[in-house]
């Protein structure tokens, strides 16, 4: 249906970016982009290789799941995006990727510690992961568990999802969202980048500090703050 | 001969995928595909440098290891492609390479533990590492041993091949195989990846957990099992 | 304004060397090049991507840090290259990037140790870490202490910035400097290999020794002193 | 001079797949190739850019290290280069690179073990480093020297030339040398990745045994023993 063509090329164009920043291999990671008016998204079709997408084959989904437009099954994580837009009435985009260093700190069970200025330019919290899923939720209706438990997890650590706007979810791998598909894209690799320098950090110095609230502070709000003065606007 | 020509150029093909995958450095490596009904399988030509292959060069050998047709010697790992195809009949592929971190979990004689849902995207068991092999095999006809190698440990662990499609053969490197081509190489590079992350997560934290069982069955059979709901068929 | 097109051609082409080395992922980096008989530098927008500079949106500023060409808002650390200029007379041009290895050392709190010739070729010493900010530098005007943390360590050290053309800052990351934009861009990637190679020798030689300093100045001599013989001049 | 003209094309074209391989950064490296008949090598010259190399640029030195013919002047490492011709008459071309882990093993003062059938493939040898060089070399002729520690350290450890063609200067980097320029660049691009798993191998298990010596022996005959059946030869 036509007034689908927008976001289906949208999401098309985003998930092509995952393979170009190293973020994917073969079919590991899906985005979504949000039509808030409509109240659906689109979202990568499963297990098609990124080389054999098209805009057109782009899934449209209600926010309950439900399918509403498209040739092919949603990406296998559909559900989970579902609930991160129910939920989270600020976001247009989700990204979940497999990406190396990002999934192997959610093998690890383990929040990324904030060790320098490049995490606190995107976030003053530790990257926070999500505990494995319990047996129930994980036997039940689990991609749409696996959605709760990132909400869950967010609020039970007290951080907002327009501040905090990237998670792991233990033993599985990254999400990412954002207002936008390119800001979600941005936020998965930027991520992964913070993963990988948080692994060598703590190589390089067993035991490094965690970053200084001052300069927590100082970098967020440069970027993010009612002063700030990072960027153009 | 012309009834070999779809398989020469199916090697050929899947050969050529490995260097993209960044599999292989210069020569090591090696991709063969059988031809069921012929009885043959066709390999990749020894110590030719993947910018000199072309279709015509694949040497073609029945599952005894016996040449049948090509102008080439064949890689002087056949007689293992050709145990693994002689004994394991549901097999299409043969893929082996010396890739980075695969190669290093061989070296170190260990099996590749099951962390995340990456890896249970695929199998349900830690990759399997046989045992460096016993002297006399090493003296004796060394591939065609590599071959019953790979076998007896497989059965020895109680794994399928059909369930179990990649191996590590210790202080040598990876095996991997399935029904297709595409699906012996896409293996191939999965177990890379698996090894990587494995590898990270190790360094992340020492003594991480394996995955816990639930998440195990619940990833690897909402891919492969009945009511699998992974893809598109 | 015509009297600025040729550095702010040379910066563009500068800071497009970023990407294509490998040093920054987004717009995590900024390139400046000076006019010392204009007494101006010209730098990188602010928080725009690589694909979308030009060299007519790099910014023109002083030395004490003020736009004095330029449509655009100018890198947030402008001033910490404000102060370089201002303090040291002899340098041309200024990198700043977050590149992974060096910006891990910086978040480390650690100088970067001095355990081969390919350091030696560089520079003579360890690669210094400042001490990451004080608070009232960090909450006062803060880019600016940046720079004069960066000059007050370097003196403390006993280091000229002459012979020793790279710093880290730390918690932070990487800055890098020379008579050229070239040179200045050729140390940044420089100091990020140095930063690779000296994380893989500690992990592959807890303990690894300093280099001897006899090869110290023997490679550096043979660079830079009197009676150098590398290169064509 | 025209007779020369056939080696300058060939040193140019080896040096040239430095890069390519992704084992130089800058002008971290050279490839020297000899011609035996006229008693001379062709080198890069010192300090220039791969990119702006041509053929004609190479310089022509004999076996002492007097350049014969060029309008540049040499490598700094050409005496070392001329040494192994002069001392090693079977060897073609001598490669020198910084590359990554080789240099950081070099950097460590230790062997490189053989962990498995892929050093095997090649050598039956730890890769060998030689101690960092003694102060009377360093301050006399050090490129000089650097050719008879190689030279020497070979002696001692028992190694032939002719079958271990790769070897670590301690604190320095690596050398590889071959019958043929391609054989020499290929030598250290295994060396390199010998390197890196060798390192991969003892973070995943500490303490990992060397490769047994039936695995060593039949993996290296059957490349390069009497009987060997590896190859189009």
């Amino acid at each position: 249906m036509e007034k689908y063509t927008e976001i289906r090329k949208a999401a098309y164009d985003a998930n092509m970016q995952l393979p170009k920043l190293g973020l994917v291999l073969f079919t590991f990671g899906n985005v979504s982009i949000a039509d808030r008016k409509l109240g659906v998204f689109a979202i990568k079709p499963s297990g098609v290789p990124y080389e054999a997408l098209t805009p057109d084959s782009m899934v449209v989904v209600d926010f309950k799941g439900k399918t509403i437009d498209g040739k092919m099954r949603p990406s296998s994580d559909t559900l989970t995006h579902a609930v991160l837009y129910d939920k989270w009435e600020g976001i247009g985009a989700v990204v979940h990727t497999h990406s190396t260093f990002a999934t192997s700190w959610a093998q690890s069970l383990r929040d990324i510690p904030i060790y320098g200025t490049t995490h606190a330019d995107h976030l003053t919290a530790d990257i926070p992961c999500a505990p494995a899923m319990e047996d129930n939720m994980i036997q039940g209706n689990y991609e749409f568990e696996t959605g709760n438990q990132i909400i869950n997890y967010m609020k039970w650590k007290g951080l907002k999802y327009e501040e905090v706007e990237m998670i792991l979810v233990g033993s599985h791998g990254p999400f990412a969202w954002g207002k936008t598909a390119e800001k979600a894209v941005y936020n998965s690799a930027v991520l992964e980048e913070l993963a990988k320098m948080a692994f060598l950090t703590e190589k390089i110095k067993p035991g490094a500090p965690r970053l200084k609230e001052s300069l927590i502070r100082k970098h967020y709000e440069r970027k993010h703050g009612p002063g700030s003065y990072y960027g153009q606007q």
